[in-house]
């Protein structure tokens, strides 16, 4: 069984080959049928041809099995279809078997374009679109070329729990996890009686909102570890940047005391999966090639560095109307991100040094009222990854919240100076497959109000 | 800054480097001070030799810096803490640097043997222990070589939600996720209010037990999927093979109509791990070194396959005294696994064709009553993947709950017969590392009433 991947990086020519996969489109002529049949693996569809009598019951969608001899001809003759010229793979098909009908008259994914929000409302469904399996394939090859990179760097992968007894930035916004008691009516379950609770872990627990504090305690003993886990906040906002549940990688390096070699790895982290995509762009092109090649290539250009004042002070002198007048101690606003991203040539940008009363108990000081911090910011999407440098004395965690004894007790055996950061994987691959929305970067998006499939 | 885990495999004699650790034991002599130094990158600790004047604040569990020549020196000296002979490399400080001081009386983690149950109650520093790093550093190594193996065969690696509305197996022991409203006194939060839970997803959500079921639309789609995932359930039995929180690696593989060819991926996936770990033993040996490489080794030879009926048959026959007596029909218990995998000669044993009657309404049949279907059990540690092809015709699910009404639409639109397995991550780190209990294998453990950190 081999994959259309493989035949279009390897094409071996007369060979007869099976091949299995899903009719993307069929026409039915007068002795030969055309069928482009795609099986998931990659971006481009194959051509079959197939003798007239084979086509029963062969509809746009239906699964199948085709066994052929593959040949190379030039695509001048079927120009109707759509397809660019020059020669062309084809498989000419002596045997069809047809492995799942389409019911294709109520089918919801038709030829013609759809709205994301309908998609949206059939999440198991639009996978199948070319558009959801070409994002989901990159998201792929930025979640292995993400670990490569690491990996080959001694980070140690590991898993810490998402299950906890505390809400890491004191946030507020998380889910809480309780057991509860099913009454069994026959088969059904009274899925409207009353919940009866139950406190599995004799007390509260949470879903993280992220690994952090965690991944200290690791980073303690392994010295320097990361995680590519979900993380989760019940916020409201509906935005295009927020999910309920999310990905992340988070990282944390022991024996750092400055923030440069934390911007340097995130840096080449990121230059380094964009080089990674270019290599192997024929597996995700055609529809956006031009686009997403510029992209990819544009962001190996060196990335700016902004500290928090200056990216204040710069807004302030701008004649820029805002919606929210940039202000020293404020938070900066989306629209104060993009337009930072695009002052400095619509690329990548670190803004370090935001001042500590913004910041969680858990950042080190830079200078007297500023964080050893930085966020990475990315036109369009805005915030990748967040990261500082961590408090590594105890009597600096003075503030910290009272369940976390065992943080501070890092702190009182053998602590060491160390630091990490945070990305946002749905939001990175968002920018590198320019899906503007994050739900179409993960399969089965979950927000307020929508919980399908 | 060097890593020890590249010293040891790459030792440059007589370069002055820069190494940072902890201080595994110390030893304060007439002239000089020894110290074994670990960083957390491998196993293996560094000796340090400081002059006796710079031997300041420095005890057992502290962090610190140190710089020097590396040499290489016979053992033979030293034999009195402990060590093998053979020539040793070593350190020769000129420069330390004292980071963060051990409050070593009240230090949780002493050099005397500690029982698990103690250390499983400081799971934050317990991951200091060189076993539990070791442990670590070996599912690290896991984790790497499962997702190289299934990456190089195509398998594309995703994402499925953790939040779902369904229970996949009906099993009924799921934890339910709701928002709750936090009342807020000054800055302590009050937990003991009583909930005022909200559905953030405007019906009942669950943290998954399975992703298998959106694995399965991924499949529909990409055609070969896999993802490495937390699963969850809420289950009060506490034995050593159990976690409330636990990780799997899931797959699905369309267009494949027999069990074979998934028997034959579970083989070579985790034979293939075996021969990793062999190549890169020197990373985790030492303390267990014969016990694991013998384990390694035995697990490359040919495995067994055995179907239900002549499992059954077999401890039929036998005259051991069961606690349960086998009888057809009923689930495989513990002693029955241990015992077949006994019998089998202490290997990996694949039963497959369990009664249709045991099994969810997902699993396809291979003859009437029986399921296309296989558990791989291993010595000591049992199942450890379980597997099957599934029903890809609508007709087939009716049985299925009211609420997946979106999986019986993978199959009445363009459906293709496809299989899957799942693999307890934890219990397969339990066997390779021969580490008994599960709670050893994963960073933080949750179980009923265990919610620490």
């Amino acid at each position: 069984m081999i994959l259309l991947k493989n035949i279009f990086l390897n094409p071996k020519v007369n060979e007869v080959l099976q091949i299995n996969g899903w009719i993307r489109s069929i026409r039915k002529m007068k002795n030969v049928t055309f069928i482009m049949l795609n099986d998931g693996s990659c971006y481009k569809s194959l051509q079959v041809v197939l003798p007239k009598c084979q086509n029963d019951g062969l509809t746009y969608g239906s699964a199948i099995s085709v066994k052929g001899a593959l040949k190379c001809r030039d695509r001048v003759q079927n120009q109707d279809l759509g397809h660019k010229r020059g020669p062309q793979l084809e498989l000419q098909a002596e045997l069809v078997n047809l492995l799942g009908e389409n019911n294709w008259k109520n089918y919801p994914i038709q030829k013609k374009p759809m709205s994301e929000d309908y998609l949206r409302s059939i999440p198991h469904l639009r996978l199948r679109t070319s558009t959801m399996a070409q994002t989901m394939r990159l998201r792929a090859s930025i979640l292995r070329e993400l670990r490569r990179f690491l990996d080959e760097r001694d980070f140690i992968e590991t898993n810490p729990p998402l299950i906890t007894s505390s809400d890491c930035e004191g946030a507020g916004e998380t889910f809480q996890v309780i057991k509860k008691n099913i009454k069994r009516n026959g088969t059904t379950k009274q899925e409207d009686d009353l919940p009866s609770t139950i406190e599995f872990f004799n007390r509260p627990a949470h879903l993280t909102v992220s690994t952090q504090l965690h991944l200290e305690a690791l980073a303690l003993a392994l010295n320097r570890v990361y995680t590519v886990t979900p993380a989760f906040r019940a916020e409201e906002s509906k935005t295009s940047r927020h999910l309920a549940e999310f990905w992340m990688l988070e990282l944390e390096q022991s024996f750092i005391d400055e923030l440069d070699p934390l911007l340097h790895l995130a840096e080449t982290l990121i230059k380094s999966v964009a080089r990674q995509l270019l290599r192997t762009k024929h597996m995700y092109m055609e529809s956006k090639e031009g686009y997403l090649t510029d992209r990819w290539q544009s962001l190996l250009n060196p990335w700016h560095r902004l500290c928090y004042d200056d990216a204040i002070h710069m807004m302030q002198r701008s004649s820029r109307c805002w919606n929210f007048e940039p202000k020293w101690g404020t938070d900066l606003q989306s629209e104060h991100e993009q337009w930072l991203t695009h002052e400095v040539g619509n690329k990548p940008l670190f803004v370090t040094d935001y001042p500590s009363a913004q910041k969680p108990f858990y950042m080190k000081d830079s200078t007297p009222k500023k964080s050893a911090c930085f966020d990475l910011l990315f036109p369009e999407v805005g915030e990748v990854i967040g990261g500082s440098l961590r408090k590594d004395a105890k009597q600096e965690l003075a503030s910290a919240p009272k369940a976390l004894e065992w943080y501070k007790d890092l702190r009182q055996y053998g602590s060491a100076p160390h630091g990490g950061f945070g990305l946002g994987i749905e939001r990175l691959v968002s920018y590198l497959a320019r899906e503007p929305n994050v739900r179409e970067c993960i399969p089965f998006p979950r927000t307020a109000g929508m919980l399908l499939c």
